[in-house]
């Protein structure tokens, strides 16, 4: 049995107040690096929260191109560290038989000229391998429940409540329900281990389904989203230029600033009824 | 002559307030993909907020080891995007006859289990390359003027107080002047921009300054502020569990959560007076 992931640390750290000073246990956020590997071939490492780290593995898979759907997997467990004992801190992903992805691609899109294609002047050219399908032009959800939705992640955010430290996103449908939430130190790990969940349970695409994210809108959140299917994409706070301009080219509709009362509409408004 | 870096789009979008619609011209961080190259060699691509890109450059190549010093430039100007034409999205550094840094040894770093030091117990083995000198444990600075930089910071964030989507890094001295401010819709950007100008002017390392981030404090970060010598790194905000202990195990003063009148010191509080 495996022990669960320590998503909270405590430590002796010291507060001071108006020059008193006062020693107390504080509850930080843990952040540890994983190794995402497809058999014994290393892909990347994310700095993340332990928790979810087969949905974040697959994920992130998912968003690079590298898998299509949870049959595309046949196996993850947790992996061997250098000093070759188990570690927490890796995940090796064996695929279906007969499936080998273009791994050389990848370090490319990392490392590489050639890969530069968001260098030049279409953002959709990054969406990553995948012909990715437009989102569900059907998919409408009222303005009163898009604006609820921040406080019921918040509400579900536990380790947040008690570290202020983590990032989340949420998967709510069209009546604002909130189907999965996942906390990560990285916003982008956030995202993965949602759609990854998602892709393990077999639900992709999303395309009836509403995803928050308690910070940014960037860039890559908005390729995520696309890649996953999601129809409306919404956050907290202000999106940059080219998550706009992307969530414009891909067709999905992508809200910001969402307050009690008031949000802003960036792209596709009319799935907001 | 090139033309300013364009640091804000504006865009036609959609505010709704109860049920009211109005169009407005909105303000975004703009967001656009940067790819380091030394020569020909490609290193990285990160997406980032256009403006001070050479010193974004320069501080990305010394926080991985692979310069140290001025002297290691010969010259830094932008290069050719995949179509051949000049691009602003594309810096090239040429480094001084005989530098030839292993970009094999990066590359291993970003997609390799060899290079996963930090899959093991010590934070410290991922302070890449560089051996680290130990920040002055001289410098102390007052509580007093420690509290009130944000609020300088926040006052010399131009580009946020316009889109509130940028992330910024302010380097002071031990009286509170503020030095230098970078912006960039990526936090490790906006470090790497204040770390990489310090470097073009030759005044590192950062041996009598503060550092303060915008964000959170994360394992990331304090790598960096390391590598640049810097005694004391604050933040308004939490720090993650491995931030803490790198900043312990490699003797930074570590401040987060800076309020008006209240902070937390998690490693090395004697610089604080």
């Amino acid at each position: 049995m495996r022990h669960p992931p320590q998503r909270i640390k405590s430590t002796e750290v010291i507060e001071r107040t108006d020059g008193r000073e006062r020693p107390f246990l504080d509850d930080l956020a843990v952040e540890e690096p994983l190794e995402i590997r497809i058999g014994t071939d290393p892909v990347t490492i994310t700095m993340r929260t332990p928790g979810d780290d087969f949905a974040l593995a697959a994920g992130f898979l998912y968003a690079e191109g590298l898998i299509d759907d949870r049959h595309d997997v046949s196996r993850i467990n947790y992996g061997h560290g250098p000093d070759d004992t188990p570690s927490g801190n890796v995940v090796t992903v064996m695929l279906r038989p007969g499936l080998r992805p273009d791994l050389g691609a990848l370090r490319r899109h990392f490392v590489s000229a050639s890969s530069c294609g968001i260098c030049g002047r279409t953002s959709m050219d990054a969406v990553h391998a995948r012909e990715a399908a437009r989102p569900n032009p059907h998919f409408t959800m009222s303005a009163e429940i898009l604006v609820q939705l921040p406080a019921v992640l918040r509400s579900a955010q536990r380790v947040f409540g008690r570290t202020g430290g983590l990032h989340a996103a949420g998967l709510f449908d069209a009546r604002g329900k909130l189907l999965l939430v996942r906390e990560d130190i990285g916003r982008h790990n956030a995202v993965d281990k949602v759609i990854g969940d998602s892709l393990l349970q077999g639900i992709l695409p999303l395309s009836d389904h509403v995803l928050l994210v308690s910070g940014r809108g960037g860039f890559e959140i908005v390729q995520k989203a696309i890649a996953a299917g999601v129809p409306v994409l919404a956050s907290v706070s202000a999106p940059s230029s080219l998550a706009v301009q992307l969530a414009r080219e891909g067709g999905v509709t992508l809200a910001g600033f969402l307050r009690e009362r008031r949000f802003v509409l960036y792209s596709h408004p009319q799935r907001v009824r």
